[in-house]
C-alpha cells in the first residue's frame, strides 16, 4: 500500500519529464501548448498532457504509467481501449475504403442499426463531431418550423457551435446566438414560461437526458419536466430534441428517455458510438424528413466507411441487455464504495450520475480545491479521474479493475483527510 | 474501343441492381436517400452512390466497376487511394492509440512539421474538417481584433458553418451571417470599398487561393487582389484568412500565396492533409497566439492521433518538389489533352484550375446540359469526374492512368458531337 504522503506533498507534484519535453516542444507550435478539453492546464499539477496509448480500461502516459482510466477519453471508449473486434473492423474497413466518391454500404447498414435501436428514430444522418449533429439539430428544427427560437437549458453544453455558446465566449457574435431562449434545468415552470412568452416563434426546445454541466452534481432528469417539454412542444408544433451525445450508449441505448415514456423528435449522438472513432448521427423521426433533406448537411469525412464500421461493432456490442447491465453493475459497485470510503474518513461527498457516468464532489468544496488535492492523490495512485468534470466507465472495467481504482481512491480520501486535518488545504489552488 | 452510342442512350442510364438496391433501403433511413456533397442526386443518371473501394488513382463501385478517379473523394484522397505508407503508419497509431484522455506525440511532430512547412505558420490548431478550422479562424480573427465584420469573396465556399452559408440556407438565421460582408472575388476595387466602409469595425478577409466557385470556370487569384487584401489588412489591423481547404497539398504547400510574395495571417486546411483521414488544422502567426488560446476550440475527436500520423506521413511525401512536379506534369498533360480533344471535335471547352485540380466546361453550356452528357459517357467508359465541381488529381494518377483516362474523355468527346448534330441534347436535363 502507497504510504500517505506529508500535507504538501502536492505541490511538487510535476509532469514526468518525458510530458515535461513534449509540454516544452508543444508550448513552441501550438497555442497555449493546447487547446481543448484535453488541455492539462486546467488539471492538477502532475497529470501527464500527452498519452502514448490504452488498453481496455487502461490508458498510459508518454513516460510508460499505466491508469486506470475513469475518463474514457472524456466519453469516446465505451467498449475499452483498443478494443479488438472494433479494431479489426475498423482496420478491415480502411483497407476495403474508407473516404470513397460517396458512401459505402456501411453506412447503410449503420443507419438501419440505429433506426432499429433507437426508439424514436426514422432516419439518420451522419457527420463528425457532437457539436455537428446538434447544430444540425437546430437547423432542422428552424427550416421545419420556419420559427427562430431554440430554448435550452442554462448550463448545457450542446457542443462548440456559436448558436450554443455561452455569452461572452471570445469571437463569437451576440447574434450568433439570436433566438436561443435559456431556461433552468429540470424547471417546469421556467420552461412554459419561455414557451408561453416565445410560443409563436418556437421552433425547438433543446434538452440533455440529466443535468451534466461541469463542476456540479449530476441531476437526473425530472418526469414531471420531460413530459412537459414533449407536452409544450406538441401543443406548440415545435420539435423537441435530445442531446445525447454525452449519454450515448452509458444510459439507455433505445434513448434516455425510454424509462420516462417520452421520445424526442430529433436526437443528436456522438462520442462513445464509434468506440473512440470519430462519427456522430442526427436521428429523427418521419415528419421531419424534409427539412433534414433541405438542410446543408456536410463535411470532407461525414460519410466516411470505417469510423461507421466501428459505430457498427460498437453498438451491436453495447446495446445489448447483459452488456448494459454488467456495465451498470460495476459503475455501482464504483459509486458505492466511493460513499462508503469518504464515510469512513468523516468526509462529506456527493456521488452523483447514472452508473456508467460517475462523479464526485466534496461538499462546501466550492473552488474545487479538496477535490483537486484528491484527484492528484487518486493519480499518484494509478487513476485517472476529473476534478471538475463527470466520468466514464465503460464495459472493460470490470469488478477487479474498480476494486483496484477503489483502492487507490480510499488512500486518496486518507490524503484528503490528513491535509484537512492540518488545515494545509487552501494552498492547494497556489499551486494547482 | 468502345463504340459511341447511338443518340438519345443516355436515357436509359441506370445505376447497378447492387446500387439500386442500396438506394432503396437507404431512402428507408436516410433524409433523401443520401445528403450532403456526395449525393449522388445531382449527378446524372448513371453515377454510382456507392462505393466498395479504391486503390491508388482507381474508385471502385459496389457493382465492382473500377474507374479511374478524377474526384478524389472530393479532394481529400492526394497520394492515391489505400496508399500502403499511410495505412501503415495509420493502423500502427490505432493500435498504439488513437483517441485517449490526451493527445500523443504525434501532435507535437505534426504540429512542427506544419510550421516547418507552411511559411507563415508559426502555430497549428487541430479539428476534423476544414469547416470546424475556417470558422476557428473567423472568431480568432474577432477575438484577437474585438471587431465584427469579416469580408469574404462571393460565391465562395469556406464550409458548412452558419456565418458563412448563403442567403436563403434552409434553419439558418439571417442573424447568424451577421457582419458578413461580400465582395467580387478578384475585384480590388470592390475589396477597398468594402474596407472603407467597414474600416473600424474589420475583423478579417477571407479568402481562397483561387476562384473555385461550383459551376464556374476555376480563375487563379489576380495578384493585385491579393496584395491589396494584405495592405488593407495591414492598413487597418485586420486578420488575413487564407482558406487552403481545397488547395492544400494540391497548389504550394508552403502556402498558395507564396510566389506572389503574400503571406496570410492564418490559414485553414483539410482534406487532403490526412489523405483521406478527418483532420483539419488552423495555421496561424505569433501575434495570433494569444486570440487562438482564447477561443473556444474543442472537438471529441480533434486530438484523436490516427489521422495526425495520417497526416505526418501525407505531409512529408506531398511537400518535396520532385513529387510536386510529378503531379503538375501530369496536370498538365490532362488539361492540354482535353483542349485539344474538344478542339478535334470542334467543341469549345474551357479547361481551367491549377494542374491538380482541373476543371472543364462547355461552351455556351449554362445548364450544364452538355457537360452531364460527356460526364455520363466518361463514366460509362470507366472515368469518374464531375459535371459541376473541379476535380481532384494527385500522386497515383500516373501518365499512363491520365492516357487511359483520355481514351475515355475522347469518346465522350464524340458522343457529345454526335449528340449535338442530332440536336438531342435538350432532353438531358429532363432525363437527369
Amino acid at each position: 500500500m502507497t504510504p500517505v504522503p506529508d500535507a504538501g506533498w502536492y505541490r511538487d507534484l510535476r509532469p514526468s519529464p518525458a510530458d515535461e519535453r513534449l509540454r516544452e516542444r508543444a508550448a513552441l507550435v501550438v497555442p497555449g501548448g493546447m487547446h481543448g478539453h484535453k488541455s492539462a492546464s486546467r488539471l492538477p499539477r502532475g497529470y501527464p498532457q500527452f498519452f502514448s496509448g490504452g488498453e481496455g480500461p487502461h490508458v498510459v502516459d508518454v513516460a510508460g504509467r499505466r491508469y486506470v482510466d475513469l475518463m474514457c477519453s472524456w466519453g469516446p471508449v465505451v467498449l475499452g481501449h483498443a478494443h479488438r473486434e472494433v479494431d479489426v473492423a475498423v482496420t478491415a474497413q480502411l483497407a476495403a475504403g474508407d473516404c470513397l466518391d460517396g458512401p459505402s454500404p456501411v453506412m447503410v447498414e449503420l443507419a438501419e442499426l440505429l433506426v432499429d435501436t433507437v426508439t424514436h428514430a426514422q432516419w439518420a444522418m451522419f457527420a463528425k463531431n457532437g457539436s455537428d449533429v446538434m447544430t444540425l439539430a437546430v437547423q432542422v428544427a428552424r427550416a421545419a418550423t420556419g420559427r427562430r427560437v431554440v430554448v435550452v437549458a442554462e448550463g448545457s453544453y450542446h457542443g462548440n457551435g456559436a448558436w450554443c455558446s455561452a455569452p461572452g465566449t471570445p469571437g463569437v457574435l451576440p447574434e450568433e446566438r439570436a433566438h436561443v431562449v435559456r431556461i433552468a434545468y429540470n424547471d417546469a415552470e421556467s420552461l412554459s414560461a419561455a414557451v408561453e412568452v416565445h410560443g409563436d416563434d418556437l421552433a425547438a426546445v433543446v434538452l440533455t437526458p440529466i443535468r451534466h454541466d461541469v463542476r456540479r452534481n449530476l441531476e437526473p432528469a425530472d418526469p414531471v419536466f420531460v413530459r412537459r417539454a414533449r407536452e409544450l412542444c406538441d401543443a406548440r408544433g415545435a420539435v423537441l430534441v435530445l442531446d445525447e451525445v454525452r449519454t450515448g450508449l452509458r444510459a439507455d441505448p433505445r434513448g434516455s428517455w425510454e424509462a420516462l415514456g417520452v421520445r424526442p423528435d430529433l436526437s443528436g449522438w456522438s462520442k462513445a458510438i464509434g468506440n473512440g472513432h470519430p462519427i456522430a448521427t442526427l436521428l429523427g423521426v418521419e415528419a421531419l424528413t424534409g427539412a433534414a433533406s433541405a438542410v446543408h448537411a456536410t463535411g470532407s469525412f461525414w460519410l466516411s466507411s470505417a469510423p461507421m464500421a466501428a459505430a457498427l461493432v460498437t453498438i451491436r456490442i453495447a446495446r445489448e441487455p447483459d452488456v448494459r447491465a454488467a456495465v451498470d453493475a460495476v459503475g455501482a459497485r464504483l459509486q458505492s464504495g466511493l460513499r462508503e470510503q469518504a464515510h469512513g474518513y468523516g468526509l462529506d461527498v456527493v456521488v452523483s450520475g447514472p452508473p456508467a457516468m460517475p462523479f464526485l464532489t466534496f461538499d462546501r468544496d466550492t473552488d474545487f480545491e479538496v477535490a483537486r488535492h484528491w484527484a492528484a492523490a487518486c493519480l499518484q495512485r494509478g487513476v485517472y479521474l476529473h476534478p471538475t468534470h463527470n466520468w466514464f466507465l465503460g464495459l472493460a472495467h470490470t469488478a477487479e479493475v474498480v476494486d483496484a481504482a477503489l483502492t487507490a481512491t480510499e488512500q486518496a480520501f486518507a490524503v484528503v483527510r490528513r491535509a484537512l486535518d492540518v488545515g494545509d488545504l487552501q494552498l492547494i489552488a497556489a499551486a494547482g
